[in-house]
């Protein structure tokens, strides 16, 4: 029987995964960690509305009934395209007919100086676990000597949908640590900001809906400063292009993801605009018909033949491994591949509370209180696992009921005793 | 106003502060921790039943109503009793009027070699995420490698509460991975073992206890040996005093815990068997009637005059906690301090799904389903915080409903993409 090898149990790999149960073929899902996470709502995780597990769902629960699929737990080292095989971090050599590959991408900081070793992005639960740990730290430090000069600033790079959704957060989080948790963070001085180079905030949104946000955000207390590049980053703030000096007690990095780096970066074939796999009309590799690239890790074309580059969304990553699973099962009966059409389901993004945009295809755009019960409904119908859902459900209801009891905890910290 | 410095957020700190809330005195919480643990459930956090975050609640919260009590998140290194001043870990001096140490225990290792290094405790949540991450990926690993030669082995060392908790819900945890996760296990190969240098289980319980839970676990597929002391711990066995070697995936700490080590450990006053200290009646320093010590950290007399030191339960804790916070008022009032006595509330522990075993100050043993239901409704009622109770809840419900979707996350492998 044919081996199908799925790397990656995100969005994208999930669904390829999905299209190929029951199929006579046999599936390998390898992820290096045991869980498909739901990105969407990692800010909540790193701005400790939410717990980890909370957006985190078992690879194994995910394949249970799926009786031709297996999850390997390993982390692929590299692959060799010619002769079909991929190598793991134990050694082990695992045999492939058809590989589709949705390893993602990993935080790009697109050469700016020290934000690789002080800025702190959120692409994986690691990521939004260690951010919280970090910001939580921070403030009690603050707290523990409010007298101290120094910065009150916890600063944001980047005005998409990320940068948006933690900054506005963020807010929320800090009201919470002053009026709840009465820590002495002096508001006068404790701030949050959000800076870009751009000129708006939510490019690939609606620009109503960016003048929107910074409006939103900026009523909330975020200082929005656009048009602001940043030079360098260092472990107590940043430089800007300009030459002026911000200083802050954590840089969350939203300010964009690469495929260099990744497996999917190292393959040997061509690249695209920040390492992204380039892929044919069916999202296969030139030359190996075999293998698939989706989701972020690939330059998937927006429609068959055009040069636009879909955008790296989680609704791509879900249609673009749909495609793939579905083109093996093609190629197993025979038949040609077809081509890949992204159909844009809309885009949403989150201020804070009774605040979101959603952009739909057709041109509808949604704000205030209606965006925000359109995000909050949707996020729990994707959210995977019903017990997640019911939990997520339970923890929003506490927390925008104001009875913030929210898992604020700090678990890195060990040793014995207090 | 009186300042008065409680150390540690255990169940002792809090009830300690609990007394003082709303007393005319300054409280300040000091913890390295910025949550409060409820140990009874970490055995099911390090077996992937609960989430870390269901066992622990921010301190911050709990304190919240309290106005003459602030959280203060630091360690402490040392206590100037002559001074009656502490140093925390970033230098800040602290003053106090009164005292109350509730620092805890830690792992106890007495002596055996390499436990140290290779065996896990299961004391603070740290510990058992550790746990969890280990036994889980160490199950991967087998998975992965199912032909290879090993051991697959979960030995558990201990056969108090805490090892026959943590060996019964390592059995349902095997079973899910199973059963559900369709992990390639050899039933024949893969077992969970409990060693104790004892001849019974449950030293402490009635002895009908003991052999219940030894036959339940035994029915359970765990084998139990007793009168087996554990001579060396090596990074994949034990070495019994005999001299048997056993192999093991993962060997588990359960063997007892110590204040050695710790800041109680360290003060400069006469201490007891594993290191706690020694208390008076009213469980105050000899020559420093102002400062107390609790819960695990001290050698709490059962009844006044009588030589008898209580176990580190959580029950004790409690109760000496409040004693501790009820004689700093009466001392502030110039009235003398009472002498602390022990009312014994009953012990339990559970063995698994619908067995756990409570016994009643009056004689009475509950076991099996009801014991197991006094046990849930209990561990319910003292869970802190509506919020994990009910996450809790829907927790246990998922799993006894054999649902088994809970949070079987190895969260400590990072990286960048799979």
């Amino acid at each position: 029987m044919d081996r199908v090898v799925v790397i990656g149990c995100g969005f994208a790999g999930l669904q390829a995964v999905r299209q190929l149960a029951g199929a006579p073929v046999e599936v390998t899902l390898v992820d290096q960690r045991n869980f498909h996470t739901f990105q969407p709502l990692l800010y909540q995780v790193a701005t400790a509305g939410l717990e980890p597990g909370d957006v985190a769902y078992p690879a194994r629960t995910i394949i249970r009934r799926r009786r031709n699929v297996v999850f390997r737990h390993g982390r692929v080292e590299t692959v060799d395209l010619e002769g079909r095989t991929l190598r793991l971090g134990d050694g082990e050599v695992l045999g492939y007919d058809y590989l589709i590959v949705g390893t993602g991408a990993t935080a790009g900081f697109f050469g700016v100086e020290g934000a690789a070793a002080h800025a702190h992005p959120l692409y994986t639960l690691d990521d939004a676990n260690h951010l919280r740990n970090l910001v939580l730290t921070r403030l009690e430090e603050v707290d523990a000597h409010p007298a101290a000069d120094g910065p009150l600033r916890l600063l944001v790079v980047g005005g998409g949908a990320t940068g948006v959704e933690t900054a506005g957060a963020l807010v929320e989080l800090l009201r919470v640590c002053i009026r709840y948790d009465r820590m002495r963070l002096d508001r006068t001085r404790v701030e949050v900001m959000l800076v870009d180079g751009a000129s708006r905030l939510l490019v690939g949104f609606d620009e109503e809906l960016g003048r929107y946000a910074a409006q939103t955000l900026r009523s909330r207390g975020v200082v929005v400063r656009l048009g602001t590049a940043v030079d360098t980053v260092t472990d107590d703030g940043v430089r800007l292009a300009g030459g002026e000096r911000l200083d802050a007690l954590v840089v969350v990095w939203a300010g964009g993801v690469t495929v260099e780096g990744t497996l999917a970066g190292s393959l040997a074939v061509a690249h695209g605009r920040g390492g992204r796999v380039a892929v044919g009309e069916d999202l296969s590799l030139a030359g190996h018909g075999e293998v698939f690239v989706v989701g972020d890790a690939a330059a998937v074309p927006v429609a068959p033949g055009g040069p636009a580059v879909a955008p790296q969304l989680a609704q791509v990553a879900i249609q673009s491994g749909r495609h793939a699973g579905r083109q093996v099962l093609r190629r197993r009966a025979g038949r040609p591949t077809e081509p890949f059409a992204y159909e844009d389901k809309g885009m949403m993004a989150t201020v804070g509370r009774r605040a979101a945009v959603t952009q739909l295809p057709n041109g509808l755009v949604l704000r205030g209180t209606p965006g925000w019960l359109a995000w909050l409904g949707l996020h729990l119908v994707y959210l995977i696992g019903f017990r997640n859902r019911v939990i997520v459900l339970v923890n929003w209801c506490w927390r925008y009921l104001n009875w913030p009891g929210g898992p604020r905890l700090i678990d890195a910290d060990a040793g014995p005793g207090p």
